[in-house]
């Protein structure tokens, strides 16, 4: 893999508005659906369109030939219209040919089955021959239409994701394991081979971790932590050969266009992190289940921004109505899809597009939500509610873009952290890395608290406040540096199963939490579980809240309690804990507290550095600022209840969607799923 | 295919009274245990041996032996003792021999497992060598035994089912699609390939949809509905080639006994109008859970008279007393079976056949219910019961055979629409098209109405009422003509999720519900989804009633609002409507009534048209009416409950099974379960 | 498979305490581990140390190298200690090179996949290349450790188990049916094959029974239960005969030190019976889930104490304080560890042995519970626990060791009788065999009788009372045997399911319960069954008690009702019988009463022979007797309770525990989780 060529800050297309559409594919109609498509998109405010993303067959049908007339057309019309595209290079769904011609480019699954033709997202990231001629389609358009004056930014293959276990990749992984671990010593010395008599003598002897090997009950059960964790790092960085592959091949046309691919949040299979560097800027795809708290989908916005160091990303797709691959798919209701939008643009979106811009005809996506339905009509509600946000957005112009968010919490999320806590036996499979992270970010948000979602890697120095929730392993420096944001003043929160393995998902061989137990002033020797409709007592100073899952044991090394449980043999001892290390403060918190509990915690951390917002009480109002880059402080406040919200301003202010100015302490009034971006004084 | 050679009103084996009897496996047995089954037979008032089913192995014992020894000593003996066979082919099940020779008669699975020798309807349907060998069996004993005395009726193979997707079907079933749609143009639009980079360029790049291919979580998600819905269709015809094949074979030496097969009712994989017309008579095998409603084994046997056009049909087989298949096995009480059998006859049966007559030594059926118990009693109360039902039958002798059901109500049900809902994303996997459908049969059933199940192709015109229920695929002209039953003065009802996709499931490019809007009088733009446990409350005029999964909103273009809803943000909007078309009227209902309101809106329906019956306030007696060939109206009275029930006699009547005349007023009386024939005056 | 060398009484390894200790694996750690270990071990009070059970990949790092340089240091070590060592021959997880060279070693699985390599517990047991090289190694180390000062006891491979179904298993497997059914003729009849078309004509068409030839929805339905019944007495033996190829290879060069494998106690794929010749002691891996009643762990001593004929038995693994392979692993609260060793010694245990010594660093197990933790602490709970107990047992020394359970009562376990149940259709899949077996094994321990868990082809003369629930099939004698009991004034008791099939699974040709009719002096024609949320009530004398899942309905043919059903039309027949059979008797439990009702009439059972205990009424208080090889009879009194409990002496007792002399009637405290065990005078 090559370098990456682009600093982590990212460089985002130019644009003088949120560019405003989405995925749309010409190709599936005639020319007469074209006319009626761009006389809609212009009624609706549309500007941007992502076109290509599954044209592979009619680009290249056959290895031999390269007919570009449709999306010579496609990119015609746009630019004729006035219109942009974020061009794709089609490259996730096989054409029908390439698959019989060359069966290895079908994945081989988790259940050791080769696949034939089929589906999308479908190719084996290791074949030669996929990736040959990937890249060559790829070259190919760039090549052609570097130059269009429609191109605004490209957008490569669409979701990479899954895996393949077949033959090539189980060679690709033993090349990178022989690159990653040098020796077959260090590897064993890695993996703990010695149990279970392991010890390899030769590379070839290691296969794939898969259900024919070391799993059992599916991808989270394996003999060896070690060689399932390798494989999921392996698998990131294949896949993003696949990525960086035709970002060369596209650069080696044209070296300015930025360049993505649409990733999906908090998604367990890639580390994004790996990726980042990668990226010319981020964007992802955002389908929330809808009954999801606001804050998911806000963590995975955070996340996403994280990716290129805060920078903006763009929202690649998100259904205007609803969803059609989930058992049940609820409709956005009236406002839903407008507070949506403005949710990410608050948390750095510089885009706001669709999937899809008609609805298919036919096949498995011909029910999921778009802005033109099967009749065509432009007098749907949900057309309706599309153009007015989109004339919301044009009148709104360029004032949110490239604007940053000035956190001074930041959470750190680990796909490492995850995929070992998930693929680990014991002390509890109910345990999931995401809630345990969601209920800390959420309770920092409903504080008030702007909160970057960031590696373990990242520089903590800016930051007030780290919260380090279910980070099971601990690698390289952080835990020293994690010393430092304490010792200079900040603090530090950690919960149980963070500290308990290293990079390779080793023990640490030491009191738990291993290389935090310093920092937190604790020591843990034994960790009970229970089943999950068990809930423990806990007190809270003088709130009672109640804990699941897991229970660890904390004997007090320096730090004093802040919480206690209150039943079975270890009621009385400490369930949250609180250690001054240098001028500032680590915490732990022993077990799975429930959201009241974490709240609680969270808001006295926070409020240790003033960082609890003026609108905390107001538990349905989101707020998250933004600075421009001109310094301009951007408020956007976000009214999640159906009921209306009145808040004081707690400065002046000027609403930039209706032009209102407020003084301080001036009533605010927001309607049920209102929105108001508050230009502050 | 050869053409079907007997009309759809089919042609049924001639019998002077209902023939009794069953599944019968003398070959698993020592002569002395004949002797004694003929007794108890002759005790039972056993007329009828289903014989044969599963005795390949002896029949054929190596490629090149054929050895009728057995068989003939069956059926002499049978003809000996003055019964009749329904002779089987006995193909369903392979001997081992044939299955090791030919590997390629084993069955590849959905999973893309080729199997091995095990099981029973294990068979490739597309083998050649299954073919010629199965063929050639049937033809032999249709040579031997077409002028047997005994010889009543063929059945080939047993319970036709299941799917194969091995190479050979591969290839088969390019050549289906090659005949079917023509090009690849033509096969590509239907399929809308274009979405997702399937245009095919060779008819070779087709594999079947497997969980190789293009499905995912099993058979119901597929990413192309159009090969999904193809394979379904050609696995359907597959099947009926190995029967067709054999019924040819019989018929060159055989001309006139009638043939059939057993099928299965609400079966989902495959289409049985497909197979009707070529059947001489349709049978079937009823084995409800035994917790169901009436009203779900009366949905099944409508549809298999529905079949031939209403001609009478075949009960092949029911259980004495328990299954041994499912989970939980409860046990026939006193009483239900002799109902069960005479709702079958009520609904069209012109036989009552059992599984078994006597219970199987070993093997997984050996806990089975049969007529005859291990210890081989005469005085068990399964015994007594089948005997006393035999007596009673035989007393009733021909009364009710070749009789007709005078429907003026008609449900169509369409295995294409079955299909296409289930194997469709969005908006709810909870909606099961047999679920809708039995809703509005048993309400029409339950106000007293007779209801023809058939195909989308009958002939409408004798109907009053069309009930149209989730009949999510429109295909021919079938909106023509439910036009022209509300233009005449009938009455046309749908339900959310009608007329969504054409005949390869591509929605119709228009409002909802696409071709049968203008008769609705409606249009729809979206549909929520809960799940579900979520009940929302609907009105339907004084009653309140509850729906659930799916919610569509209407809009009235014609039609007047029956029901609304009562919550979310479409309360108040119409939740049932009713357009006035011609001199009729069309019913839409948008949502999933809970039954009472299902109900309501079916009896308003119904009552139009005169057709609520008698006794639909007396909701545990069913009624059904038959008219014999000579034009007696019979009308069968059942009651399902464990309590007497007292109806007064609408008009004067004979019940055939006591003798008694009726007055019309006079109170009849039906013990709990008891069942009354009534020969109308 | 050669004879069994030693007598069913077994030879146990020599000892002049406890030994106390477990599983220990240096080989993963550097020298200055070993040195830390040792030190623990003398504080903890251990000296005894299972060693090699996975070292394969470092004794044998090539087929043409073995290197014994780290076992050596590991026996001299623990010599140089004073500790003695029972070593494994490491033979139940592969070395990679051996699965590389030798594909065949790898298991084929129940879906037919051929693994590659990975976990353990992954040979398959009829590979010529596994036994050959696994037999080999026994022999070497035998060769070189037989004379080893250290060397206690051999331990061969670990935990036996699973399943293979490769080309080279079916082989085998047609050569077992071979010898064990002569000819195909006996075959066939035996398996019922003509049901279903299945007579073979040649032994090469007999296929492993599997998901892609007799099963479906798993292992558990079968098409032919007579298949998958020979499977599995195939495969306990194809995996014995690992066992004894081994164990042969070790006796050549050791002829005396006794020999054993761990065994799973109620483990259902491999009939421990059949091993239990082959065994010199039994021992095993006591794991119950944490919140079983104590009944399940002492269900499992007590059959494995039955494996030889009664003598003690070593517990060869425990956790110390957590599971770690269960979605959910608790923590031994303080004492339950304590708790559970004396409960394993009051049932028969010489040895108390832990998984593990030291927790690993990496890979599946790194979360186990293990004597000395990750930070090597020696002041941890559980570490204290551990040497606390290593202390008691210390002081104890060798008064228990030999003596063995006067128990008057029987309990009839059958692992053909588990598959056949568990693999046959009707009438209910919810009856699990160890849940009817278990129910009545507590009623009686609870009852404070003494239990025997025997094979049924245990000698039954020494017993009063014979319990045989849900004892499908009966082989052989037994039913004359069982009648001999009753005939000389015994009690049999049988239940629902008892005695339907014979050896082969065969429903017996006669009135249910077969063979025990005349015992019963009952006929049962017809069975209900219910799902699983349905309880009926069952009127036992004064006790309303109810029942579950399967209602024979009892006809009475000697036999006189002590309880009746309260429900349904079987409302008023008996649910319990008890006969009059010689001097004895016979009951027959016809339903799954719930545990207040299988308690009463077992009760009921052992008072006739004067077998309920002292402290019957103290629910939370286990008792059981062993009596000593010079007659010393001891009673371990198990407080289960979190409370104290206080009993008064039945009779002079001291407590070995503590010294203390109680008199009769004296009261003696136990505090909660306590223990003692009294020397009866």
């Amino acid at each position: 893999m090559t370098e990456p060529d682009t600093g982590n800050d990212g460089r985002l297309p130019h644009t003088d508005r949120i560019p405003y559409g989405g995925d749309y594919n010409p190709e599936q109609w005639p020319q007469a659906v074209w006319d009626e498509d761009h006389r809609l998109f212009t009624q609706a405010g549309v500007d941007t369109l992502t076109v290509g993303v599954f044209i592979w067959s009619l680009t290249q049908p056959d290895e031999s030939v390269y007919d570009f007339t449709i999306l010579d057309g496609i990119l015609d019309r746009a630019a004729a219209e006035g219109r942009q595209v974020c061009l794709a290079t089609g490259t996730a769904a096989l054409p029908p040919w390439l698959a019989k011609k060359y069966p290895e480019v079908n994945r081989t699954d988790f259940e050791g089955r080769r696949h034939r033709y089929g589906q999308r997202h479908n190719f084996c990231p290791s074949s030669p021959e996929y990736r040959r001629l990937a890249t060559a389609l790829a070259g190919r358009l760039a090549e052609r239409y570097a130059e269009h004056p429609a191109l605004l930014a490209w957008h490569i293959n669409n979701e990479y994701g899954g895996a393949c276990y077949c033959d090539l990749c189980a060679d690709a992984f033993r090349g990178w394991l022989h690159e990653r671990h040098g020796t077959l010593d260090a590897l064993n010395d890695a993996w703990w081979t010695t149990f279970w008599s392991h010890r390899y003598t030769d590379w070839d002897q290691i296969e794939p971790p898969s259900a024919l090997t070391e799993h059992w009950r599916g991808p989270d059960h394996t003999a060896f932590q070690g060689i399932t964790l390798d494989y999921q790092r392996f698998m990131t960085e294949a896949l993003l050969g696949c990525f960086t592959g035709e970002k060369e091949a596209i650069r080696a046309h044209d070296p300015d266009t930025p360049v993505t691919t649409n990733l999906m949040g908090t998604y367990r299979p890639l580390d994004y992190h790996r990726w980042a560097p990668h990226l010319d800027f981020a964007s992802w795809d955002n389908y929330p289940p809808l009954d999801a708290p606001p804050t998911r989908p806000a963590l995975a916005h955070d996340l996403m921004r994280g990716l290129k160091d805060g920078a903006p990303f763009w929202l690649m797709e998100q259904t205007p109505s609803t969803t059609a691959c989930r058992d049940v798919n609820p409709l956005r209701r009236p406002g839903e899809l407008r507070l949506a939008t403005w949710q990410a643009i608050a948390h750095g979106a510089d885009a706001a597009l669709y999937f899809q811009m008609r609805a298919s005809r036919g096949a498995c996506e011909k029910y999921h939500g778009a802005v033109i339905g099967h009749a065509g009509r432009d007098d749907t509600r949900v057309f309706r509610e599309v153009a007015a946000l989109g004339r919301e957005l044009g009148e709104l112009g360029g004032s949110t873009l490239g604007a940053r968010t000035p956190a001074r919490t930041a959470l750190l999320f680990d796909w490492d952290s995850w995929w070992a806590l998930e693929i680990s036996d014991g002390p509890s499979r109910l345990v999931r890395y995401p809630d345990v992270v969601h209920a800390y970010y959420r309770a920092a948000r409903e504080a008030g608290a702007d909160v970057d979602v960031v590696a373990v890697t990242a520089d903590l120095t800016p930051y007030d406040v780290v919260l380090a929730p279910a980070l099971h392993l601990v690698k390289g420096d952080l835990a020293k540096r994690l010393e430092a944001v304490a010792r200079r003043g900040g603090t530090v929160l950690a919960t149980f199963l963070t500290a308990r393995s290293d990079e390779h998902d080793r023990a640490f061989l030491a009191d738990v939490p291993g290389p935090l137990a310093p920092l937190m002033g604790i020591r843990v020797d034994e960790w009970d579980a229970k089943p999950g409709d068990v809930e423990q007592p806990v007190q809270v100073g003088d709130l009672a809240t109640r804990a699941r899952l897991v229970f660890e044991i904390v004997q007090l090394r320096g730090a004093e309690p802040v919480a206690t449980y209150g039943a079975d043999f270890y009621a009385g001892t400490p369930a949250v804990t609180r250690n001054h290390f240098g001028a500032g403060q680590a915490w732990y918190v022993a077990t799975a507290l429930d959201q009241p509990g974490v709240d609680h915690v969270v808001r006295q951390v926070l409020a240790r550095h003033d960082l609890v917002g003026p609108y905390a009480d107001h538990h349905t109002v989101e707020t998250a600022t933004r600075v421009t880059p001109d310094g301009t402080r951007l408020l956007f406040l976000l009214n999640h209840a159906s009921e209306h919200a009145r808040l004081p301003a707690h400065t002046a202010a000027t609403d930039l969607l209706t032009g209102k100015r407020f003084d301080q302490g001036e009533v605010l009034a927001l309607d049920p799923l209102g929105v108001a971006v508050l230009r502050l004084q």
